[in-house]
This record gives structure tokens, sequence and C-alpha cells, in this order.
């Protein structure tokens, strides 16, 4: 009797099968041999259990993958040379269990949101094969889409890590700039590119950069999380959308889903109307102004050998060599200083509504490739009206897709401030009714509550306001004491009593450092703050009172939380 | 008879004085009539108490005070229209109480680290007429060591708030780049400019630049103090030094004054020599590589009429122009590595021993004006030998003097990574036999320690480690309890008793809520933190225990602290 097949083998099958019955060619660059998959999948299933194990990825050609050319979508004869070392980004998959299975096409030097600009073929979306897979990250979507690879990774300059996110109706999540490391990423537009994550469902593109997370110290583009982040939204989130007339752009079809989209945006959360005008004239930066001499100074050496050139992505290049020092400069503060104004509306300073995020549209419509060939400049900068100015102001974004039975792709995008990826993720996970995700590269710090600062309790929102997420209900070790204490607003008192005490009911919560750090300076007396004893044996900071509190004050043990005694009343 | 003088009034007619007695015209570019300055000071002077009441100002003229013109070191006939406003930076020591008496000559569009590029006249030395004051800032130097100001804003990209501080035995506070916000500063080489301040005393210096820093919302290159930032050095700190290969530039005068400054230093911390060439290597990309073309960006505009352009500026920034877009983004790739890989040299990733800064010469020596009109662009250059690396590379920066009898001026700057501003002033201190000056920018919480925590106890190095600053030794009110619990190490309790209390001693500390929030994280049972009371009656952060903690334990208040007590056994 042979052994069972593991988890590892059986998705490499899977995915081998899947790329088999696509007939799609144009997605792949270079693909690994298939005994060569099923002997590192074999040497998985063999190994310890691993968060990724059997996750078939698939990585974009401007990426390093060890033993494999990145050709940046030049002919293969042009960049033959195999990469030496995995990209810290792959690397930290890699050692997670996830299985490279092959490179794929993009939009040539990462240049493009077409899905078009490739001496590989234009690549065909994966539902509508008239239609473009959207780009430059076009052979990693489709490949998820079309259930060829679990994971892939994309980079995001311009939108190229959401725009075929929505056109394949797929995640696509794109970190803050400097939470993945970009070493081994070849640039396209630096320093505003980033790497990306497709997949088909939100916790796993989640789980896949929550991993590829985290500084590198050899890379002079990483950034560190700050202390304190925000990790969540709240309850109640209010996000920005689109003004009537900030919409002009969108074609019929996506009209009407955008519509039908913010209908369950409006079951999320508040929806304020922003005047995203400035966002988008910040777009124009990337193409029209100067910033695009980093295309130059990313993809210029190549210039000089007109073989497997895409025409269009050369002319921009060309044209970017035409910009001086002085121009790019002035084009930067330019953008610093919209960013600022773009923080100074997002935190509401005019409006007097804070907001935890905005959601646009991904892509303003759909073209099909025959659209694309009569008119690729044109088209092109369509496609990244909602996208372009999001790394030009240092924002996060998930992308969601939204199929409302449309015959084409559409999605939206909820957009963040650096760094809340982690809120970008948990209202993604609201969007499409999912649990929400963990953030990235946060290193939140869990928080027992018992009293008022419970769901439902008075001071829950000073937990919301520091962006504290909601992980899970909780109950101590049975040796602790609950008592009511003499406090406005009413608040119980936790005690350890070795003897004779009982399991409490409470709530599990998680902060950044920094925002537990200020909870802690705003916290006044009885209250305290300590190790807390669950009752699955861990132990986390939770919440206590000082001896003297306890004078006089009545037990309520025998209720098991402090809502049940409330509810006794 | 008449009232006294108040201090306002008395320190404008000082300054006055002092200004007439000092025979440097060429210092100041404009100064505000004495009568004005006489009516804000009596207006002051009748006012409430303000933490700069009656410090004198001088400005750099490039930085906007509102009523007067910002010449850049232009001749006044092509700027003459005065400022609408205040520069940030200027209007919050304004409020707090400084008066503006005028703006200060400086190398022209403040290119240059010698005083003498401007058509107001070279800049004398303070101390010795025939030498140089150094630049850009030279006249807000001058006025400062010349006693006709208390205070002066510089500003600094290569060097401009540290060399001139040197070379007049005072102080130069360069902040990280984002803290102050440049709003009404004339860009220099955007975005590596950053105003600075000059004073005689490290204390008055530190107490400013505290004033001017913290966010802009308008400003696109603020940047916000990270909620984890260390605020002080360890006891016993840790510095780089160059390595004896690095100190070549160093003329024979200067060299004995390294010697003499660095035996001081010696017994400030321990002293590790290290590889600084790729710290000097990345200086040369400020004027030789691309990040020159900033000056383009800034100055170009004046490039079409000669009259009054320094020929050795105009030069710089007609040759900033010829620089590409391409080769620009490809240079400030290059410095991005180069901080990532300074600080991996600061964090002993590569030699085991973390460095909390280091330490460097200001200037390499100190040339005459003689020196300076035979050779403007190589003087210039080796002037700015130690200093032009420290902006490229996101660094903190403190110049102080060093007096060592020599007939020429010498100092050493203590160089410290982004945003530890505060480990840099709390060095400066220490080198100079004063007390620490609170940092810059940082919004610390103050935590109270009575037992393992305190100086000389084991597990002081916990604070230390998180960057924590020694405030002062303090007492709890007379209502409190100390314990000796059954803890490893031994560790005291601390509990609130409103009756039979006593007053206990301990110790307050401050820290970064940040630094706060992973304390707590780490702090194991039986410690708590809340609200305690103190003798003056501030309730601050501090330690306390569970009760059941106290079962057994024995009283010890009457030993009034940890210490105490523990001498005693």
């Amino acid at each position: 009797m042979s052994s069972p097949i593991g988890p590892a083998t059986a998705a490499v099958r899977r995915a081998l099968d899947a790329i088999a019955s696509a007939d799609r060619p144009e997605v792949w660059i270079s693909l690994r041999a298939p005994e060569e998959l099923l002997a590192e999948a074999a040497a998985l299933d063999a190994g310890p259990e691993l968060p990724l194990r059997g996750s078939i990825l698939a990585v974009k050609d401007n990426i390093d993958v060890a033993g494999l050319p990145t050709t940046l979508g030049l002919p293969l004869s042009r960049r033959p040379e195999p990469a030496a070392t995995d990209a810290p980004a792959v690397a930290r998959l890699r050692a997670a269990g996830a299985i490279v299975i092959g490179k794929t096409n993009l939009d040539q030097f990462a240049t493009g949101l077409v899905g078009t600009r490739s001496p590989y073929g234009a690549v065909r979306n994966a539902l509508w094969p008239s239609r473009i897979s959207g780009g430059s990250s076009s052979g990693s979507a489709v490949a998820v889409a079309l259930g060829m690879a679990d994971l892939s990774l994309g980079t995001d300059t311009a939108g190229s890590g959401r725009v075929p996110a929505a056109l394949n109706r797929i995640v696509g999540i794109k970190p803050t700039l400097g939470l993945v490391p970009v070493l081994g990423m070849r640039d396209a537009c630096r320093p505003f590119d980033t790497i990306t994550v497709f997949a088909r469902d939100l916790a796993a593109g989640a789980a896949a950069a929550g991993i590829m997370a985290g500084p590198d110290p050899a890379d002079g583009l990483s950034r560190v999380t700050p202390a304190d982040a925000r990790l969540a939204a709240p309850e109640r989130p209010a996000l920005g959308i689109p003004r009537e007339e900030d919409l002009g752009s969108l074609d019929a079809a996506a009209r009407e889903s955008w519509d039908a989209a913010i209908a369950r945006w409006g079951s999320v959360a508040e929806l304020h109307p922003m005047d995203i005008s400035p966002l988008l004239a910040t777009a124009k930066l990337l193409y029209e102004g100067a910033i695009v001499a980093g295309r130059s100074a990313a993809a210029g050496e190549f210039m000089t050998d007109e073989h497997g050139l895409d025409p269009t992505v050369a002319g921009i290049v060309r044209r970017a060599a035409a910009v001086t020092g002085a121009e790019y400069v002035r084009d930067r503060a330019a953008l610093e200083s919209a960013r600022a104004a773009a923080l100074v509306a997002l935190d509401g300073l005019a409006a007097s509504v804070r907001l935890d995020g905005l959601v646009i549209p991904t892509a303003p419509g759909h073209p099909t490739l025959d659209d694309v060939a009569a008119d690729p400049l044109g088209v092109n900068a369509w496609m990244g009206t909602f996208t372009n100015f999001v790394n030009l102001l240092d924002l996060a974004a998930v992308a969601v897709p939204f199929d409302d039975g449309a015959d084409r792709g559409f999605g939206t995008t909820i957009v963040t401030r650096a760094f809340e990826d982690g809120v970008a993720l948990d209202l993604a996970a609201r969007f499409l009714g999912e649990e929400a995700p963990s953030g990235l590269g946060d290193d939140g710090v869990d928080l027992a509550v018992f009293g008022a600062h419970l769901r439902g309790q008075p001071l829950n929102r000073q937990l919301e306001e520091l962006g504290a997420r909601f992980i899970r209900t909780i109950a101590t070790a049975e040796s602790y004491s609950l008592f009511a204490l003499d406090t406005v607003p009413p608040k119980p008192g936790l005690v350890h009593r070795p003897e004779g005490g009982a399991s409490i009911a409470g709530e599990l919560w998680r902060l950044s450092p920094g925002a537990l750090g200020e909870f802690l300076a705003a916290l006044p007396a009885p209250m305290t703050l300590g190790r807390v004893g669950l009752s699955d044996g861990s132990e986390v900071v939770g919440f206590g009172c000082t001896p003297a509190a306890l004078d006089g004050a009545r037990d309520i043990t025998a209720h098991g939380s402090w809502p049940a005694y409330l509810a006794s009343r």
C-alpha cells in the first residue's frame, strides 16, 4: 500500500493540471520542471508544519528567484542569466513553505497597466479573454485567478498590483512602501515601487503579505512600522468616497458596478463624499511630470538595443531621459506637499470628520485588447486614474473584487494612511464578509480587558481611538475574583486569588506598544495593568486594581463577568 | 521713581550695544529699528512669563521673518519684498518670547561652508578676524558668538549649522530632518535642509530647538518622532570615533585639538574606532554627484540676472542644471543604500557593539580668509569633510565647542540616529559638563520606580535599553507603604494606604510611549503599573503590585525606600 499524497505534492499536481488545462502560455515566462517541483513538495510534506506549506507561488518576472532568469519582460536571449539568490520577499515565503512554480509575464519593465506590453504576448483576461488582464502584473494576476497558483507576487508603482486584481476578480494587497523589502526586485520607478500579493481570498493574501513584511537591514528603502501604528478600524468606520464630479472617468458599466459596490460599502462604514480632485491631479505627475525620470534610471541601460523592446514602453523610457534633475527635485517637492494635503484631508482638519480611509474604484472600466491596441497610451493612462496617486502619496491599499454579475471586471480599493495596512485589511474583510486578517509588520501587544473597556461598554472607544484590534473573547484561569469598585464610570477590579478564585470572562485586544503606552499613561487610579493568567495557560497584560480599591468593594465573582453582573442589577 | 527696566528691554539694550561695539557690519543684512525692538520688549515685559522672554534672536536671511525681506544673500535690490509671515520655526520662538533683532548674512543661497560667498561681504571670525567664520550660516554664528544675539537660526544641508559653531566656539544643534518645519525657509538642496540653532550654551540652544520642533500639517517634509524614540543615552555610552586613517584630512592644529578633545570624550563614553570611510565617501555625493541638482531647483531661477551673484556659488548652481533626472534618482538610491549601511554599522551588526552615536571633528581645520580666496572650491570642500554626510544619511548632530587654548576654532560633533536628538543633546551635555537638556519633539511619559529599576539596582539596564531618561529623585505622597516581596530578583511592592502610610523615596524616569508599552508587555507578575501620587501633589505612572503578592510580605515602610531597606539587611 502506497503512502497517501502529502498536501504540498497534491498542490503541485493541481497547479500543473491547471496550467495544462488553462492553455494560457502567455502567462508564464519561465516554469520550473515538474520533477523539481515534486521533489520540493515531497521534502515539504516530509518536514514540519509550516504556515504556507504547499501554497503554490507565482512570481512576477521583475523579482529574483534563485536559478531562474529575471527578464523584466525582455526576451530571454537578452536576460538569460539565472538569479543567484531569492529576493528577500520570495525567500521569506519559501521559508514559510511556499513553492515557487515559475515567473510570470508583465508589461515590460513593469511599465504599464494593461498587460499587453510584452514580447511574450498580451496576457488575456482570466474570465473574458477578449479583454485585458490589466498590468503590469498581468501574468501573476491571471495565474491566481485561474488556479494555476494560490498566491502570486506582483509589483506596484502606478497600480500594477491593484488594476489586474479588479479586472480578474481577485484580491490585490499593496503594502505601504518600505514594508516589504524591495531588494532583488528590479526598480520600475524608484522609490515608488512595492511588491504586492494577489490571492483569491483575503486571508491567504494577508498571511503572505504579513510573512513578507519586515525590514531588511540591507534594503535602503526598508521602513519600520511606527510603534504606535493603528491595527484595526473602529466598529463604525468613517470612509471617504469620491464626489459625483470625481467619477466622470467611469464608463457606464463601471459606474453601474460602482453604485452597487458603494451600497455594500455603506453597510460597512459611514461614507463621506470628499473632494479627491487633488489626488487625481497628483496622479498625473507620475508620467506627465518629472517623476518618470525613475523609469529612465531603471531601464535606460536597455535602450541601446532595440531587440525585443516594447515600442510603447521604450518610448516612455526614452522620453524620461530628457527630464532634468532640477525638474525632478521640484516634482518631488510637489508630491511632498500633496501628501501633506492628503493627510490633512483624511484627518478631517478641514471637515472635522477623521476618515479611517478612502474607498475608490480600482479601475474606471475594463477595455478590450483591441481598445488598447487602438490607443496604447490613452487607455493605459485611463486605467491609472484611481491608482496612480497612491504610492506617490505614500498610502496603503487593498483592492477587493466585486461581482455584481456584470460581464467584465470591476473592484473597489480601500486606501489608508501609510502603515495602516492593518486598517485596510480589516475594512476589506468587512466588505467581503470575511474575518479580519492580521495586519502587516505590526508587533502588537495583547491586552485583556474585563470591565468598562469591553465592547459595548462606555470606555471601549478608548481602545478604538488607539487603533486596537479585537482578537477574541477570553476567560481567566480559575484563580481570579472580580469586585465592583467605587469608580465613575463603574468598573470592576480583577484580583488574582490563588485559592477560591474562579474563571472570569473578558476580551482580548491587541494594540501597538505605543498605543499601550499611551493607554497606560492616561489610566486613572485605582486601575492597574499587569500580568493576567488565562484559561489556556497563557499570560497576557491585563487589568487589575490597587489593593486599597478593594476595601469595602463587593465581590461579584459569582457572576462570572462584568456584563453579567451589570445585567443582574 | 521710574519703574525698573524689564528683562526683555534690558536684553534689547544689551544687544544693541553689542552690535554697536562689535563693528561687524557684514554680520547683518537687515536690522530692525531700535524703537520697534524696545516697544516689543516693553510689551513682553508687561506680559506673562514666557520660556524665551527677552531672548534676542538673529535669523539667517534664507528664513522668513514677517516684515523683513528674505534676500538669500542676493542684493537687497533683487529681493526687496518683505516676507508676509514668519516661518513656523520663527513664529514658535516669538510666541515663546524671543525677539527677532534682524536677519544675518550667509553664503549665497546657503551654498558654502566658508562665510565669504556674499555680496554683503565676507563674515570675519568672531575671535580671529583674519580667519573665516565658516558658513553658510556665517552671520548667525558670529552674532551669537559676539553677544549680539542670545540665539540664532542657521540652516544646514552640508554642515552650515555646525562648521560655524566650531569655528566660533559656540554650540550648533542640527535636528533630524523634518523635526523643525522648513516652511518659510528657502530650499538650499531639498530635501536635505534643516533649520538649526546656535547658542553660547547648550541648554539655551536645546530649549529653543525643542520649541521649534514638531510637525506642521502644511509642511510636506515634516516628520513625527517615532513613538518609541530613545530619549537619552545610557550611563556608560558606546561611541564610535574615526580610525587613524580616517583623520588624514585634519591639519596639524586641528589634529592636536582632536587628540585633546577625544581624551575628554573618553571620560564620557567608551570609544570604539570604526571605519568611517563609507561616510566620508558618501559626503562626495553632495556636490560631486547628482544631488547638487537640488541647488538648481532652488536657485536656478536667479541665474538669468548676473547682478550680485557670487561667482563661485553661481558656478555651482549652473553646473547643477546639467544633472539629469535619471542620474539624480540613481544617486538618491545610492544614498538610501549608504544610509542602510551606516545604520548597520551603528547597530554593531558587524562588530557586535551597539553604538549610541559617533564623535567626529566638526571641521578639519580653520582657514584664513586668504586661504579661501586662493582656492574657493577646494577649501570649501575640505571644510565639509566631516559634515556633508550627516543630512544625506538622515542623522542628527550637535556640534560642541572645544577650547584647548589653541588660537583657532575647533570642535567635535556628536552624531546620532534620526530622531535620537535627545541622545545627542544628552551626550553633548556630558561632554560640556552640563545638565542634560530635554530632547526635541519627544512626548515622553514619566514613570516612577521604587525597587529593582532604580539606578544601581539589577533591572535598571532595562530602562537604559529602552532609552529612558533619568529625571530626578522623588518621594510619594504620605500615603504609601512598601513591602518586601517574594520575587527574583528581590523587589518591593508599593501600596497605596490612605491611612497610616508614609512617603517612599524613588526615582522618576521618562520614556517614550512605545518604550513604556514594551516595558509593560515584558513586566512579570506580580508587578503592576498604575497611578502613583507624589509628594508635590502630582500623579504619574508608577510601580505597584497585585494584592495577592502582599500575603505574608514584610512591611518595610519604616525604611523609607528600597535601597535603605537593602542597606539595613
